[in-house]
């Protein structure tokens, strides 16, 4: 893949805590922002439930519209712990104990400790690549495009160092935020002619509340510094003119 | 709809700023937990980004398959905000002044303020219904299973209230929690045991670290008591047999 080329992933985040609203999710967050530094945008996000033909499904779908899928959960020792398993259906692959993984393991738990629920984390779609888990052992794997990490948000990040060899990007999207003191409202339309003047910027506006005032951020994103600059340009113009403060956020 | 019958919920968000990570979402967990205490469970999240045409596609894939959708983002008043336009489109309605919408905001706002950028808000699918803001005014709508609800998190919450008698649900989803000092590979054995001698009940197992020390949630969810109360009983057995102390949380 050269540069220039757009770069999507899609984030595939499997756990029934999540859709019960009993956990908040916000691996989705470090992953987006992680994978936008790289220069890959994320298409799509899809929480599931634990459930293996679900996730089949909703991973064949992904991994043909997307350049990389990442899934977040369900690789731990309990019975609930069904992506492994879910992964190999998908590819057509064995579901078998993975040598290195075990070695790993082996090394990582004190003599006697690595049990018959631990070793289950070593059970992997055939010659699955490993992602090293520096926190708790236990690495996760990839196949392909897809790329399968734990659902425990502190483990999942100290997971994303390593895999940054193996992502290869397009340009890193590049973002300029100008946060005002204004209601969407009264800039609207002035911005809907920005927009319509700068094709290749897109323009986010985002109301918001803090500390007791209303604001408004416009995010402009885009690969070219040049087109952001220029669109920022037009954006203060009518900011001047309409005599809106600018506030620091 | 009778009771005893399952009832399931989709939710869309709508919004290029929790893909580019920006944005951390919670309108998930608002929404799953007010589903939940309605009797509905939300078998699928979905975050898409602001193109209309993906917005249709993913909103007739959901409708289908869900009693209910529930779409949050893109009802303001700028150029990015295009859900009700995507929702006229999905279902074949003509997007047009909604006509006791405007009358609401047209009294919500001071002589002269109702500008251009505000009237946007009014436009809607055909015969919509409308969901009461008593936040900021602008009314949500709902088009046959579909119910579409603005991103800023308390403006959706408070418009939930004015909801509920729309929604009917099924058997509420009742859960319980055991919280433990141990990890999950110390019970994984025992606890897959119990999941098959309960094939009606949700058995989930969560990791967690608190307050420095490991732990795992065990969580059961069933619309039937007893059964919770069974499996309950079967687990605290394997708990009190290992030695594992139980903790509050």
């Amino acid at each position: 893949m050269t540069k220039n080329t757009k770069v999507n992933a899609a984030i595939l985040i499997i756990g029934n805590e999540i859709l019960s609203g009993r956990t908040q999710d916000t691996n989705t967050t470090s992953l987006a922002i992680w994978l936008n530094s790289l220069g890959v945008q994320v298409s799509e996000v899809r929480v599931i439930p634990d459930i293996k033909k679900k996730i089949i499904e909703t991973l064949n779908v992904l991994r043909e519209k997307n350049n990389y899928v990442f899934t977040t959960g369900g690789i731990g020792p309990t019975h609930d712990d069904i992506t492994a398993e879910s992964v190999s259906e998908a590819f057509g692959l064995k579901y078998e104990i993975h040598k290195e993984a075990f070695k790993i393991l082996e090394r990582y738990y004190k003599p006697g400790e690595f049990n018959e629920g631990r070793q289950k984390m070593v059970w992997m779609p055939q010659n699955a690549e490993l992602i090293l888990n520096p926190t708790s052992g236990a690495p996760g794997f990839s196949v392909k495009n897809v790329f399968c990490l734990p659902g425990v948000p502190s483990i999942l990040k100290s997971m994303l160092g390593g895999l940054k060899n193996k992502i290869v990007g397009g340009e890193p999207i590049l973002s300029h935020t100008i946060s005002l003191r204004t209601v969407e409202s009264e800039i609207a339309n002035s911005l809907t002619k920005v927009q319509k003047e700068n094709k290749e910027v897109e323009i986010g506006s985002y109301p918001f509340f803090h500390a007791g005032k209303l604001g408004v951020s416009i995010v402009l994103r885009s690969e070219n510094q040049s087109k952001i600059d220029e669109c920022n340009s037009q954006i203060l113009k009518f900011v001047n003119e309409k005599k809106i403060e600018i506030v620091n956020r």
